[in-house]
């Protein structure tokens, strides 16, 4: 049986890894007690908490750990009418916090993910993992069979074209859980006591020209390189459609990616994903999404950014534009997604003016 | 330290898989010792062996095998003219064995291939998980993150549309190796000391429009679905380059695989690779490929075929016609090669007449 680690005993983190350059960003509607298990690891830095829901109701959160906190009236006071393209009662809030945030790094964790253990049964240290991930090169132009070439004991194999080996600047890093898996309600209906026990020990580039599903549980990246395309997009209240926040932005993060020559990791780290959520509830937050992401999967793959868009917020709303023209026919809610993505970059650039080289 | 597995004791594997569907082809210039620690899973297989090299030599075969041996005064006999798209002096003479077995599977191994250990310290039945790959389907057109969705324990993570859930027919399993990687020269001479200790417990579909580097040291295959074009060019005696031969046929092979709406797996299973290869010598073999990949592999990149190319042999001769145009400038060996990829596939047809459905 997999069982999150015991981090009790181990020693605080003091000469923690990008201390200054790293937020974690963590949406919840609970206390954060299971921030206590993770004290070792992420205490050094400084959270930045988007309360989902009600804001007169009170968080708290363990001692020691520096924070700061938002609730829907401070989303609203600080983005003014702009505060439309974050969503409300729903995780997706989170991407509020990576617009507030000034570091160059972004962790970003869901408040039911605990420590996993290795198969040595040592703690996973994620956010370390995650920032080996994002500080060393992507190889998204060709296939490494030993998967990522700059960790230590790999390299590129037989066959690696040598222009090829210097990579690209990586800006997302996708980790990976242990227990519950990151399953769609269908699957969670049919396979209630699946849980993932196998740990595999890799970290690997996607490649150019592939998607893949983002999950927001464990989440790292570049906020200068990509964060104005790390959108989660409008789900929850008085939206038809849940549970796509992080899918949406995945899609739009790995397209501009590849317009820009950018790379994405995923593999290692693990968390352990504690609980599975409901499968009737995900399944109501779902079925839209399961109907309409054969349309917009093939979309993104075929999306195409011009030439003239070079800088993140040009690709986005580049790709708003597709949106609008593309997925607007399958129902009125890409109309609105779209004017979404052009205010959420609005309101991006208003609390990260631009700062002359 | 990595080390093969003791393979004594285990009991033979009677009820071995496709035991009548599979052929193993090894190229050796040696006696087949090496055998001896596979018996346990091999002996119930049929082997063809390739004799590189010079055919007045015996090589010897650990009793108890079922198998046939073609050196090159047979190759000369059964090809006649044809056998001039055969390597002679180097492993590629292998995929003359892939032409005249009459099964619908083939798995090929280095005879410095041992079996590897896994974690837990069993033996790895390697054959066994190359029949699992390749029964199983591949997913080629958007990325599982949990890998093979197939797999016991695991499955489609949320946001994998439906519609691509059945997959495609996996043609190819690409195996891995532990102790010796498979580096080219430059990378043994840098880093004479690595070895691969890392075991990824991992099987995955190397997405539609990526390119990989295909070893065969422990590759398996669908010889009813790719196996024309799994020809391993023209290496060794007489031509400008080595080392290569499987390259090539990965790089056709993944082509028309993508251009078919076949799947190539890689991961699992591992082999020990027992020896390092000389560097110097390998240097020698490669650098003219070193060169040439940088070319070559943007070629493959762009390469399309026509909506005619309906079988794979339609496909490997319109890629041979698109090799003599864009590479013939490079140098004339592609000129040669292209005739010779064209002389491969008279040759297989001729070994392999189409029989009526």
């Amino acid at each position: 049986m997999v069982e999150p680690a015991n981090t009790v005993g181990i020693p605080l983190n003091h000469t923690a890894l990008l201390k200054d350059e790293l937020d974690i960003v963590i949406p919840t509607i609970r206390n954060l007690d299971f921030l206590e298990m993770w004290r070792p690891f992420l205490q050094p830095y400084h959270l930045i908490i988007v309360q989902d829901g009600d804001p007169s109701k009170t968080i708290a959160v363990p001692e020691g750990f520096d924070y700061e906190l938002y609730n829907r009236n401070d989303i609203n006071r600080i983005l003014g009418p702009k505060a439309s393209c974050i969503s409300f009662k729903d995780s997706a809030c989170r991407c509020f916090g990576y617009m507030v945030s000034k570091k160059k790094y972004i962790f970003t964790i869901d408040d039911d993910c605990f420590v996993a253990k290795d198969p040595s049964g040592k703690a996973v240290n994620a956010l370390e993992q995650h920032i080996k991930n994002l500080l060393c090169p992507s190889s998204p132009f060709f296939f490494n069979t030993l998967y990522d070439p700059y960790r230590e004991g790999a390299d590129f194999v037989r066959g690696y074209p040598f222009s090829l080996r210097e990579g690209v600047s990586t800006a997302v890093s996708h980790g990976l859980w242990l227990n519950i898996p990151d399953y769609d309600a269908p699957t969670q209906l049919v396979k209630p006591k699946e849980r993932n026990t196998r740990y595999v020990d890799a970290v690997m580039t996607i490649p150019k020209g592939t998607l893949f599903p983002m999950c927001g549980m464990n989440l790292a990246f570049d906020r200068d390189l990509i964060g104005p395309a790390m959108y989660f997009g409008l789900m929850g209240d008085g939206q038809p459609i849940g549970r796509y926040d992080d899918m949406w932005a995945g899609w739009c993060v790995k397209v501009i990616c590849d317009h820009l020559g950018l790379g994405v990791k995923t593999g290692l780290p693990y968390i352990y994903h504690s609980k599975a959520s409901n499968p009737f509830v995900n399944l109501k937050k779902e079925y839209k999404g399961i109907f309409w992401q054969e349309d917009i999967i093939p979309f993104f793959q075929s999306a195409k950014l011009s030439k003239e868009a070079v800088t993140v917020q040009q690709c986005y709303l580049e790709l708003s534009k597709l949106v609008k023209e593309k997925l607007s026919p399958i129902d009125p809610y890409f109309d609105k997604l779209a004017d979404a993505m052009v205010t959420w970059i609005e309101a991006w650039d208003e609390l990260n003016p631009a700062t002359k080289a």
